[in-house]
């Protein structure tokens, strides 16, 4: 067995060093609580815990869990949590979470047959939480044997570890790792006496980059790669290129219904959610420009023009730009507006788009705020200059005041409103962890040959199974072609529908 | 001087019960949070209150403000609140309410020459919060005195309470008052020697309810009540039917300003606010049944229209039931859709419009909640039955569990969602208090005869002028009418410029 | 028998002369199509009528009807119609208006036991089209007699007045008539040997002047008039005013349905016909400005929104300004955006609303047309000067071209572009017709007192039992209240259900 | 030069019959207006024609114009067309395309340099109306000489043929012509003395096709063909499928622009104008079915929405369905909803999505209209039995009757909508013309071994500049990327800015 105390270094293995990939931008952060994580991936639970009084996780225990020797019911120390006795809490939790994610659910059921992830030893490495487990626990169903650590040192939820791993589930992840204890415990998960992972399921690509400095022996028997995050897909597309990605891997971050949900619709809602939740502020008759007119983009927007905010847009993308056009948008730059605009909203994924020149000319009261990706769309270091004040006004609220009085609101220093401000609703979370799911079955089964050593997007038809499994949330009565129809089209009656290049 | 502890009892005057007037259904309701206000009057900071950590307000002296003897930095003691040394923090949060009350602000301009409201004597009962604050101060440099208690005893915010004070205005209240607590504050504002109020602006109508049970002769100074709420504007006219309406007053919650703006507009908003920070829900696909077609449901229909939900309306008048159809909503009746709807809300100020029965027929993990008047609208009553279970998952939302395990989401026990859990833009409070303004100096103005013993609506020009104070706000510029046009029209270029019965 | 070419002169009543009311901006304009009635009131198949192949109009028949002498087949002669040999035509357009007029058929059916306008002589003066039709049948199903004209010298659908001719209504109009003509028909109505009416159903007020020019004691038998038009209503209200009105007069024009139906609801859908029509145009990303925020613009506002294009609004009244704001339209004056925009539109009732200056700015291609009120909004006399070309492009589309080659689209020169270019959908004539029935059913069978000689709106029930036989249409289920809430709310079940100032 | 009377076979040509490609449903209709065209692409002139009396195309002259020698003001008669002398008409009305397409206008001024179709030799067919000619013009003055043919019998607009033909175009082609007519006129184009042509442009694919049988050497010059049409491209797929393509070809007709605004976009628009032109219907209230949520459907279900009906969808494909579901649609199958809807319209571009039994099952009154393709999506054959009677109430309104009254309203006898009873705003035209200008471009100057024989999307480089060119309509201002940002996003400053498969 490892000793707990030794110290772990991402870059200490001398092997591998010709390997090693630089990763300038996307370097992990481990100081800030939203890390690397593309888009939000965090459940509802998370973000409501630091005002919940119904939490049960003030735990005064100060001794860490790799200190412990903890055992479930069944007299398994294979894990590594908080306190397993939060287990019937976190089971609850998990409880609830089924309710709202019928497709996985529904994978369950049809897998009482045949397993399709009979076999599989599946690691993986994401945020731990109800959502989650449910996707774990559903892969167990389906006959995956699963070890699993957390993706950020801060996301997991202490009472769902506990509850898998009361379950049976060898779960290495709390609430509050330090740096080591965050590969330490990916370490637990693939340095296993007797048992090899052969699948791996990564958010954020830390999983597949320790295996690849650590064990590259190990790929000899992976199948594939499920990767969740933007960083991670585009280390894997980085992987590709430079020739020394090993095996098949699947980008579920850009299936249809990811992007689409993720992006769009979710973000519709997220934008008004996240602004009111901070400023309580009134939407109607407020100027706001939105910088990018992608998904994000086009979903901040619709939200707002519907709540009668007077919305302009910024692109550097003449056809984006002509889509805001038609959707009724005024489209300008930046500086046109800047002095007169009640709110600032990037979404462009792009870094120093509202500089402080911008900051410096905005009006009394303004509100910045970042939906975009990661931290970098506001200058927000600018704003650490002496003659600034910073005033905390709430929790994610700063203003900070110019020497003239001039204040501006800046939200959760920006950082993604909706991942810091706001929650995600389970039904998003559910289509995510359905792809992963469906990814890992299409991998594992797929004939030799289907997959070469690249990045594939999930097949349209998987995409297309995945959104039929959440219509019934909806009520929703799909139509079937008749066979005369079918071969009208040219189509097979159960699909795909579409080509590939289309665009929904 | 009263004797703090003397027991305060608002129908023991002998001499009025002739005049007591019942309120069968409008009864005070000392021990449930949002009591008797119509709608929502309070502000950010008071629901921030509970989760807010930066709040200064973990008091733990438990000594009654009555007990206590303070005196603000100029000496005076003719005040009682919970602690003056609070002042500073409460006098900053009336700084930042005065940043988006421009309109409060801009009537102490004009105030600089003439003073409008020199020589008048108010005494208020109303929410005292910040925006309360930047009122009374308004009020107090139009030229007038204030004195001031609260309108519900958990509302104060006690810093601000204190701030006021500090500056010289006679306030009376604090958070947690005592029924007896109460009455006593409101005695204090209006029993005092050598000062005898001309004014009452009430919210509500206690005030002016104690007035008539104890002081019935004050009457004959006052020349004018300013009434803010549904509630004590019903009284009013009650009173004023029995023929027992001594002054003439001022029914602001009426004027059109109020109305569009706190039910249509606002309502729009905060029923998406409302529903987000207590379910995290997804609203796109959800179907929702929208009890009631007035202004509020109005709001309501367009918020989740915009955001995707399929929305279907009931009404009981069939001209709003004729507008439901043509903006887009199905028209039915409750049975025919409550088995399949995600959500009902309430927005008819009518009683048990959701019963017991509809409840039973709901479908699993449907939210409930009320947008309406005070609690009567879905009968919750019905359920404190012991086959059923209440869960509390977090603040204001309770599920209700079935034998079968069908789990019924209700929010905030079915009082008023937006009051419970969302919060009040300033921008909105601002139009409010500005009609308030406007009444009292209307009232107080007004030549002999031009108002009788009776209930008025604010006279159409104060209410376009309300509105014409706010457009700076939205950086709106108005077209002024040539004396051409003017003549053409018939009206003068200053306006009123609609009939009475316009609709807007 | 009247002389058939003995001219008429509405003025030439000597022992009048002291009543006769100046509507100096009003006067009848009978060289122009769409004259004095306020907003439309025609049917669909006037305005198709021009382009419409399949209209039997085509008549080469140049004798005057004045000139004929027909009979209908039962041998009466009691009609002067353009040729009644077209009543079969007629009859076929009436019976497809009644399918979609269903509450002007519900009433025919609730009449079958009892006629509420049994001994009823009703004398109308209205557009005469298939709609007017099924309302003129309806009111003799209900018991009436009727005599009927035409409000305007071009309206008349030769084949629906030679139905009715055939049917028995004596009906006096054609397409095509003189100013004579006009008054002629209109007399013949009135001055017949042993009839007297005892009520009036005008659009316009001519036949109400006409009478109390040329008959003034016909108004001691007249129980009421029931007046449609804006002009008409303002004529009434002088009249009152001067104390001149000698018989109650029921203001239609004002009521909830006809307002919000003919204004916001129509008028959103008929400013983009309109435009369509006459331009083809893109609406996604052109540039708008409305001027006026009332109802109107409303509607013009929220469709043009809505199909994607950006809106800026102008106003005079900071209500309607303010709501302008809360929907999400920049608040301009009309200079400030006149060089930037694609379209103007003028929704006031304003006069010179868009002037030579205005005009002389805009850029090329500029669309200007009017949705307000007659003909006043645009200055169109002021581009009638030597140095500008104008240059019919199509049917009521002219380029005014600048020396420079600057060329403004003038729609419909400047007359209502709803009225000219597009058309009414029969369920809002339907709404009309039936709001006129229940005011002559009402002013005909009130009690001696409950009307005075003044002008009167709709009482409110009335007004909602138009809107309830107009919900069938929606299949729309109303929800009636229980005792228990009825009482709770203090209203009879039956409504009305809202008090008189409510604004809907 | 050829015998004007030879007949033309298209399958005459033996040596071919080996090539010969079938195409069961697309088979060419000659008999029909709007054949095979897959989207609209005429533009507003054509529909217009049959009611604008500003037309001066009442020619009374019935010689055909292959029996007329004709020469323009130079000389030349190397063309066919109705009327040289409507020359000057057709001039004007190509000036007044000219000031829409601004995109193409640019081009040229940028063209004034270097001449990037200098030596190209282009054969066209397309529909010949002003916008096209306006694009003709522009390959001219980039350099390229061209012949061009109409793609449909019915679609030339002849004062426009005139003018290019006085301008010196060699252009073939009138309104109504023949089917012996249309094979002539394309013959004309190709087979000339010492001329070649090097670049094909397509709309359908019988130019291509014709080129195939009679003179399938002329491949051997041509660098590529560039097709519009959904029909046209699908027939070059399967030609490359079958590796009979023998040049690179250009699918213009899926680049994102023409998808986006063709579709979306322009159907957002066209299915009101198509109903309101065709029925006057009011869209408030009113219960619409709408089968298909590509992006045909999504624009419909907008505007529908948006105008207030209440909307229901029908899918097969699950993630589109799960799109219509976030948008707020009710997704049914249409026997669900079929017995109470007011409208039904298609956008699936499969057949028989609309049966008889379908019809039989609809409410009195019910429209029923196609958005999709061609004219297979209702099953209109199906209502050619005894016991229905067809009743045609307007152009392209037909009242089928059911024996006991029932009327369906069938448009456009089940034909595209849009394209027969709506416009196309040039706006939409322009954006296709400059992509097809582009595509030429292209493939003339693309260096050797770019392009196989195979079918390509325009570079997305191209749809990005198409964008921008029409950006200027809008005064839209678009932001450039910082060296910085570029380099951070691994951009190129000028575009492409998405990979490939982003969905827009």
């Amino acid at each position: 067995m490892l000793n707990n105390k030794k110290k772990y270094n991402v870059n200490d293995n001398s092997e591998n060093n010709s390997q090693q990939i630089q990763f300038a931008d996307q370097k992990r952060e481990f100081n800030k609580r939203p890390t690397k994580i593309g888009r939000r991936s965090l459940s509802r639970s998370i973000s409501q815990s630091s005002t919940d009084s119904y939490s049960s996780d003030s735990s005064d225990d100060e001794t860490s869990p790799r200190d412990k020797q903890q055992k479930n019911s069944k007299g398994s120390g294979d894990f590594c949590v908080k306190n397993i006795k939060q287990a019937e809490f976190g089971r609850r939790e998990i409880e609830i979470a089924e309710q709202e994610m019928p497709a996985l659910m529904a994978l369950r059921k049809r897998a009482q047959g045949e397993k399709p992830l009979s076999g599989a030893k599946i690691v993986g490495c994401t945020h731990i939480t109800a959502q989650t487990a449910v996707l774990i626990e559903t892969l167990g169903a389906l006959g995956a044997q699963c070890r699993w650590a957390a993706c950020n040192i801060y996301s997991t939820l202490n009472e769902v570890a506990a509850a898998l791993a009361e379950s049976g589930f060898p779960v290495f992840s709390w609430k509050g790792e330090s740096e080591d204890d965050f590969w330490w415990c990916i370490d637990r998960c693939v340095n296993v006496e007797g048992w090899q992972p052969n699948m791996i399921l990564d958010d954020g690509g830390d999983l597949t980059h320790w295996i690849y400095k650590k064990y590259p022996n190990m790929f000899k028997k992976i199948k594939g790669i499920v990767e969740e995050s933007v960083t991670g897909v585009h280390r894997l597309y980085q992987l590709s290129k430079a020739g020394k990605l090993c095996v098949p891997a699947m980008n579920v971050n850009d299936s249809v219904t990811k992007q689409k949900f993720d992006n769009l619709y979710c973000c519709r809602e997220s934008i008004l959610d996240g602004l009111k939740r901070t400023t309580d502020m009134m939407f109607g008759g407020k100027q706001v420009v939105v910088c990018g007119y992608g998904e994000v983009g086009k979903g901040c927007c619709a939200a707002l023009k519907a709540m009668g905010s007077i919305v302009y847009v910024t692109e550097i993308d003449p056809i984006c730009a002509l889509q805001a056009c038609m959707d009724g948008f005024r489209l300008v730059k930046l500086n046109e507006v800047i002095r007169q605009v009640d709110i600032v909203i990037t979404c462009t994924g792009n870094k120093n788009v509202v500089t402080r020149e911008h900051l410096d000319r905005m009006k009394n009261g303004c509100i910045v705020c970042n939906m975009g990706h990661s931290n970098t769309e506001i200058d927000v270091a600018s704003l650490r200059t002496p003659e600034l004040t910073w005033e905390r006004v709430r929790s994610q609220v700063d203003h900070v005041i110019w020497p003239d009085g001039k204040r501006i609101v800046l939200l959760a220093e920006g950082r993604l409103l909706n991942l810091s401000c706001s929650t995600v609703p389970t039904f998003v979370l559910s289509i995510t962890a359905t792809t992963q799911a469906l990814a890992l079955i299409e991998l594992y089964n797929a004939p030799e040959g289907r997959y070469k050593q690249d990045v594939y997007l999930l097949p349209k038809k998987m995409d297309e199974y995945v959104a039929s499994l959440h219509l019934p949330t909806f009520d929703a009565h799909l139509t079937e072609l008749s066979d005369e129809q079918a071969k009208y089209l040219g189509l097979n009656k159960n699909g795909p529908f579409k080509p590939n290049y289309y665009r929904y």
